[in-house]
């Protein structure tokens, strides 16, 4: 049996959008001679929807495009992921053929922790459900459902099937990839049947979807793969067992129909995708570039602007812009101060020529003599402090914000996880921006990215700022290292108690000196209130800032 | 027999300042004669605690901190909300008597809608609970429990329950006080048994807690009411059936333990409080205040400082301010430009002098002079726009964070929930700042609440900011209602859409013109990515911006 996985990259909210790219998806597999078509979690309203499934007319818009597309199915069964109204909502998988839908299945393992809130707008399923094709059986799953073995999938099984769908919508992470595809071929080893994997691919709000859909084989080989961060429809066919009737269907699985299609005329010998996987740095470059075409595409914006310090962070970003965008929608400003010098100024100008990105130059200095001069009467008898530094900062803020609007621009910012945790960022300063790239990039890995990206031919970045001690540039002489551990210190305390959550004990286990615990992990729980207004970012770690981890602002815990 | 309900203001994530609380309150209860002291839902860590309880040592400090209380307790039974470790999480009440940990109650619905996700943290507990006091039977629940008929306390009362405790952290809402007592008096008559419900006060991050705790008899009866936003202890004398033990306990209750207190020697009669409820926008008014004096205090702040326009919404948080931390730990600031009118100068003198708070004056003419310098090269050819207006708003936003970065002040900003929701206001500029305390008011309760305000004696509000048609002065002659619909309309459109989550056609169906609908929900739909940039501000409606509402940024269904 051919079967097709679409890895389609929808826009949450464009049902009409949705549609059509489901539509196309399906009209193309059937072309390419499918029985089934898959598509992902979700994917007529675009995954998460969020809030979106509390308006009911919404969730009745979806309904009415998904009648739509069903009525247009011929010759191929197609499984769309929708939200299914019916005593309360669930997160459903459509069964499309004939020009109908026929029937649904239900998700069974609602995720409710990390980024996920299913548990907020869904109603848990408690069966299995087969359908047959062409006297093959083949079971439902959706996303959760298949991370830890046991039901749906085993009912499934146990019930026949010999080829078990997943739709889903599984947020990418640096090394989910292998991650994946051990729990799938696990899962279908376990199960002695077939998976098809059926991911959305695309960049939403803080998430980025890298699709990576596979079919595995029941010895759980691998036999076809989608390549990641691309949209990309999936041809593979597969050997099925046909089904055995004479044993009932079990009691805690639905039997959703039997259908037909009819094989095509001609033969259409296939030879099966097996993409390469990206190694872990790779993939987090791709999945930043992604993120930000589709924040930017995704939400109107003509082009991008971004302050270019000449350090490795503003780097980094400009590379992931240009890349994502081209050198025409990417706009780079210097705002020198006297504490700049000229190394980074030389720097920023050298990076924005290799890219071939328009560079402007906004010098501060007299804006930042007219504040000192409006508040010197409040500010006399103090020393300068942070106050100076944060002024600088937000006149940059300002300047950026001011190009935003005046030509459209999106502002990236620049600030990396080590930072961001910390609280090493002026708020309204560095931080004011629409689109944060690198929020969760520990700084560690902001260097191999620029040495990853400096790999490719172009080696936009300068040897020197790699180089340099890295410095906000707020003050003479200043350096990051001054008031912080070393980075190669800093990156790894901070993945333990901020991704980990490990206490003071345990990391004084893990070889960490309880003067510097103390001292990061206050300066962490104090930050709190700056991340609650940064913008958006990507998440690519296993924990990111965000509504992946939720404290309180009001909070005394530190430990 | 006597109970003591004890309305504590707990610091999240202050386990030993939480302990302490707990243990004066069960102390104090004791001397006033109670057999019996409840205490709110979570107390020993203070609610929501959030992502703390992901860590497995902020659960086992608040087990030993639990520990350590209960070693205390001595004729006298306490229940006290934790949260429970065992094969998972449970959002529990312990029993503590006779110097231990004599048992607990797992909760039974965990509310995840709205403001809450408590299945991102906690198991369901199924069972109810009974211990035996003096002879009779009470029955445990918290907070979610009771709201709705049934288990738990159903059971309970059907095992012979005559009073039921409810450990609460019930966030305040506009008219939740007559809905929460209607509720209860539901619950007591449903069950035939009394109510004695404790709830937790006190401002935590965007969500304030009113107390209002309650004792109310099996006929449905008022006989004990704490005030609201205050803590308190409150007792109540309760006759209680003795319990029948001929029949046996049903298989779905916990019997938690029989418990003996000794009466107290001498004679203590008690008058029963009965504090009075206050008036929707009398408790609006009070929440907010508050709500701005724990986050205030509770952060560490010794003052805070906002900018005044002269215009109503800064009026209001001014009044807020000094009623909150009193006029000494007010700082105001004027930045009068070009644009702004001698009323509104004039007025903003007359408020602080009123308010008898410190009022600094920073034009703001010269920087925005020089930004436009600055920028005069990029901008060449092109028309002022908002661009030129934000920068006014930024110049303001630093300046008050200049002013709080010098002087540790916490910046109140002045938003309301009208403006926030169609975007009237600039990121970093009238936005910038650490609370937005009015950020769920809607303008016409805004309005309200000055005049509620200013009938107190001190009338602080100069009338003429309450007449003069709502600008801001950003440009010549801008009026709000230039591009908005009056707030007559907009405030109910507004409540619709955004809380009710209406769609086009029942707002059509409302009585508003399509233009009006279409141009009011783009606004807010394109506002979302400004949204998540505030600060932090207090809950008042049914559906504030923030953890209540949770919608895309990249989002393209508006309707």
């Amino acid at each position: 049996m051919r079967i097709a996985l679409a890895q389609i990259n929808p826009v949450v909210g464009d049902i009409a959008g949705n549609e059509r790219l489901i539509s196309n998806a399906i009209a193309d597999a059937r072309a390419g001679g499918a029985a089934l078509v898959c598509l992902p979690e979700l994917a007529i309203t675009g995954y998460p929807p969020e809030d979106l499934v509390l308006k009911q007319h919404f969730v009745d818009d979806a309904a009415d495009a998904l009648a739509r597309i069903a009525s247009q199915v011929d010759g191929i069964v197609a499984v769309v992921g929708y939200p299914e109204q019916a005593d309360q909502l669930y997160n459903s998988a459509a069964v499309l053929a004939d020009g109908k839908i026929a029937s649904s299945y239900r998700k069974n393992r609602l995720p409710n922790y990390g980024v996920f809130d299913e548990h907020r707008y869904f109603k848990a399923g408690n069966r299995g459900a087969v359908l047959e094709l062409n006297g093959a059986l083949i079971g439902l799953s959706i996303c959760e459902d298949i991370w830890t073995p046991g039901e749906p999938e085993s009912v499934e099984a146990e019930a026949g099937a010999s080829l078990i769908l997943n739709l889903s919508a599984s947020p990418y992470q640096a090394g989910k990839g292998s991650a994946r595809e051990e729990m799938l071929v696990a899962r279908a080893k376990e199960n002695n049947a077939a998976i098809a994997f059926c991911a959305q691919v695309g960049g939403q709000d803080e998430l980025v979807f890298d699709g990576h859909s596979l079919v595995i084989n029941a010895a759980g080989e691998i036999l076809a793969r989608a390549p990641q961060f691309e949209e990309w429809l999936l041809f593979c066919e597969l050997q099925l067992r046909q089904a055995d009737f004479s044993a009932a269907i079990a009691p805690d699985v639905d039997f959703l129909g039997s259908f037909v299609t009819s094989p095509p005329n001609e033969d259409t010998s296939l030879d099966h995708l097996l993409a390469r996987v990206a190694d872990d740095d790779e993939a987090v470059y791709a999945a930043l570039v992604l993120a930000t075409r589709d924040y930017t595409n995704k939400n109107g914006f003509n082009g991008v602007v971004l302050g270019l310090s000449g350090g490795v962070d503003s780097a980094l970003v400009a590379c992931i812009a240009r890349d994502a965008l081209g050198a025409d929608r990417v706009t780079t400003v210097t705002m020198p101060s006297k504490y700049s010098s000229a190394g980074t100024y030389n720097d920023a100008v050298t990076l924005a020529s290799s890219l071939g990105v328009s560079l402007i130059e906004l010098e501060i200095g007299t804006l930042m003599d007219g504040y000192e001069a409006l508040l010197a009467q409040q500010f006399a008898e103090r020393e300068p402090d942070l106050t100076e530094e944060n002024l600088q900062a937000r006149i940059r803020g300002n300047l950026l914000m001011a190009l935003s609007n005046k030509f459209g621009w999106l502002v990236l910012t620049t600030g990396n996880k080590s930072e961001m945790a910390v609280g090493y960022s002026t708020l309204y300063g560095d931080s004011a921006g629409g689109f944060a790239v690198i929020k969760d990039l520990p700084k560690t890995l902001v260097y191999r990215l620029c040495e990853l990206r400096n790999g490719r031919k172009d080696q936009p970045i300068p040897v020197s700022i790699l180089t340099r001690a890295p410095s906000a540039e707020l003050r003479p002489d200043q350096a990051d290292q001054d008031s912080l551990p070393p980075y190669e210190v800093l990156d790894p305390l901070l993945e333990l108690y901020v991704e980990q959550d490990y206490g003071v004990e345990q990391l004084l286990a893990e070889g960490f000196d309880e003067k510097t615990i103390r001292h990061v992990i206050g300066l962490v729980d104090r930050a709190e209130y700056k991340r609650r207004q940064q913008p958006p970012g990507v998440k690519v770690t296993g924990k990111a800032f965000g509504r992946d981890r939720r404290l309180p602002i009001t909070n005394r815990y530190s430990q």
